[in-house]
């Protein structure tokens, strides 16, 4: 299978789920000292992440958590953040402009920050309270964090039962995703490697993974133009521009918010023959409850686009590490 | 001047600020019975609306707001809206279903909602507690709700001030904004009238307006493909599709987030030989202080893109009322 390496590929998600020891230490006490709100901070494909974990814990908590992008941080600011937050990042590099800045206001304010920053020996890493230190996995990562907040919360009585699956079975069955997806993937990439603009629809958990993979990876990746757009904002004015011909896809989650973009795979096929349906629910992982399925939707829908994306790198002949712009010019 | 009948702008301008009476009644009274945070409900021009009124209130406030989409609150809930929860919905037709639906959920829940809905006689204006129905400027509704509540909280001390300038000066200063745009407006409608797509730039309290500018207007009335991205997320991927021939519009604010805008104003001209950036600071609006001009931005904004919208629709020859799906199919 191209670029797959299914060992590594394992061995870094199962790592990745042995932090959450360290993860609970950290949330554990901040929760026994008291907290306000939670804020999720980033910009670019960290700010979509926040967005999925804010969603991810609306499924559930009474807690106050918001997003926050770490432009708007440092200039309009944002008066609920105060000494009693916490705040989360994320950081692969540890050196994004926006994220280090913010990462200080934070501390003038007095707010707690945990930072997951890939690259342990940046001034990012050095500035945060809590650092936890481990490549790549930002969702699940998010996910374990918001996850203790609800149950020590009480708002999350199967977290244990959830966590007992997801420690014996996540990995194996994300990597098993990838391999039913790769055959999908090459068809799907051979379709549309050439698209003039490439419409992505979601919603839920889905929806910041829809807005970054469009963004992040179309866009910044393999310079294909793209909008991606809320399911349920797509009947509110978008649709209009979408003929016979207009290269739609649509991700079809299994949380809460499956109906919303079930409403647009319903509706599609009346006005549109180009379209694609990623549904999360045809991937099985063997292992995991019905009632948990919910959660994995982000996960499944990214192993799916990771097939996409190898194989339209290869037809494009564009290797995915190319920048034009972004950290080439001075911006 | 095309479309404009400056007397019915004038006058249906002057008629929504003479609202803040009663919109202060509603306010006041919510304030003296107490409330745990304000949401404000919405779903396409009315979601974009609510992004819009919470980075207004950002600017100053410490009270908890929020905005939530219409069709997400449906679905996922939002356990933050409580009986104690002051909701604000608008709506022009009284009969978008998604927000008549969540103003029924906020009913069950106890929440008290204030509508702003247009037509009075509709089923939504008997669900909610207050109801304000007057045709129009759904944004200056809004900041004068939010105003007024952060006016009772002390956050706003120079309000009596503010509203003394806007009552006199807003509605005719806008009128002549419109007036001063126009030219701009049609070159800008000729150049770009056939775009196989637009990018829109914003932040700040435009951010909202930008993308329901690209979503409601060009795509749903013009049916021209958009992209719209907030100014300080072009860096962070979407930047890299854009090349010399790409018309790239940049909208800039002066709010707090104006050196978002400007950031990308500066740096567009490196990579882009087709951009276009409209700045809300070159509008004169006689009357109004320095120190409050970046609260009208959204509105010299607004009255810059009606005159590109005249001038799309003439030349396009396509009647903005048109539309080839919404309310047309069942979906």
């Amino acid at each position: 299978m191209l670029k797959f390496d299914e060992g590594k590929v394992l061995k870094n998600m199962e790592g990745a789920l042995k932090l959450r020891p360290q993860i609970n230490e950290v949330i554990d006490d901040v929760f026994s000292r008291g907290f306000s709100n939670v804020c999720w901070l980033g910009i670019g494909g960290t700010y979509a992440s926040a967005m999925q974990a804010v969603v991810h814990m609306k499924e559930r908590t009474e807690l106050e958590t918001f997003y926050e992008n770490a432009a708007v941080f440092l200039t309009t600011g944002n008066k609920r953040v105060t000494k009693d937050t916490f705040v989360v990042i994320s950081s692969v590099t540890g050196s994004t402009e926006e994220v280090v800045q913010a990462v200080k206001k934070c501390k003038e304010i007095g707010a707690k920050v945990l930072g997951f920053i890939d690259k342990a020996d940046t001034e990012l890493a050095s500035l945060v309270d809590y650092l936890i230190s481990y490549p790549l996995n930002e969702q699940l990562k998010f996910f374990m964090v918001g996850d203790r907040f609800m149950y020590l919360a009480g708002e999350f009585a199967e977290y244990d039962e959830f966590y007992s699956e997801m420690d014996q079975h996540f990995a194996k069955g994300i990597v098993e995703v990838e391999k039913a997806a790769d055959e999908f993937g090459k068809e799907f990439a051979k379709k549309h490697h050439e698209d003039a603009i490439h419409y992505f629809v979601g919603a839920g958990n889905q929806w910041g993974a829809t807005y970054s993979y469009a963004m992040c990876y179309w866009e910044e990746q393999h310079w294909i133009k793209t909008k991606s757009i809320e399911a349920h904002e797509f009947f509110h004015g978008m649709f209009e521009i979408v003929e016979r011909d207009t290269p739609v896809t649509i991700y079809v989650t299994e949380d809460t918010q499956r109906a919303l973009s079930e409403r647009v795979a319903r509706f599609i096929p009346q006005i549109c023959g180009n379209y694609t349906i990623i549904d999360a629910k045809d991937y099985d992982v063997p292992g995991i409850s019905e009632k948990f399925r919910g959660t994995l939707s982000p996960f499944i829908l990214h192993a799916v686009n990771n097939r996409i994306d190898v194989h339209v790198e290869q037809i494009n002949r564009h290797p995915m590490e190319i920048r034009r712009y972004y950290r080439q010019l001075d911006y």
